[in-house]
């Protein structure tokens, strides 16, 4: 989905760009599965990239740059639908995955529990 | 579930606190139906407490404290499952909610979406 650069501007203003370097956070989630896959950081502009364009934008907090999510892989996460938190400080993207989130190829991010870290 | 001190700590040691306060990303996403219900941080203390107890703790960014959630509501809510992300820097804990996580009353702090704000 995507909304009109008018509609993404008047979101962006109800948000609390409350975290590091002025971000909200955001976490990616599988719109058929509910599988969570990432978790990572937008500012208002990769908020409004994400909104405008349906392909999930992201700010780099290592990197301090604005990241279009398979920019390099090509496996870039689609929009489908998109929930907005009580304080305004994260929100939660529903997406279509063109191709494993994690670099590591995992589907997830979240692909380790607690017996394979102890 | 329930982890040991010990387990707990050697857990602790593998994750990366790089967050506000030094602290991780804490989702929360039903273990039943898989929606997520909230976005939290968490420090090193709040981890242990989560991990050995079985009841989420956050590390509040806004009072600057430690938070058993659910201490005033009575909406505890339960871990059943957890995993860690490639990084180490944000785990999802699926909780079983004693009640409301939100403190508006809803079941999941992520109950807007773009009509609500726009």
């Amino acid at each position: 989905m995507k909304l009109s650069e008018n509609e993404a501007s008047k979101l962006i203003e109800k948000l609390w760009f409350r975290h590091t370097d002025s971000t909200i956070i955001a976490v990616l989630q599988d719109y058929k599965t509910k599988e969570v896959l990432m978790v990572g950081h937008m500012n208002r502009e990769a908020v409004f990239k994400t909104l405008t364009t349906g392909y999930v934008h992201f700010w780099s907090l290592s990197r301090k740059k604005l990241w279009l999510k398979g920019e390099t892989s090509g496996h870039f996460q689609l929009v489908e639908d998109f929930k907005i938190d009580c304080d305004g400080d994260a929100m939660v993207f529903l997406v279509k995955s063109v191709g494993p989130v994690c670099h590591t190829g995992n589907r997830s991010c979240f692909y380790r529990n607690f017996s394979d870290l102890i």
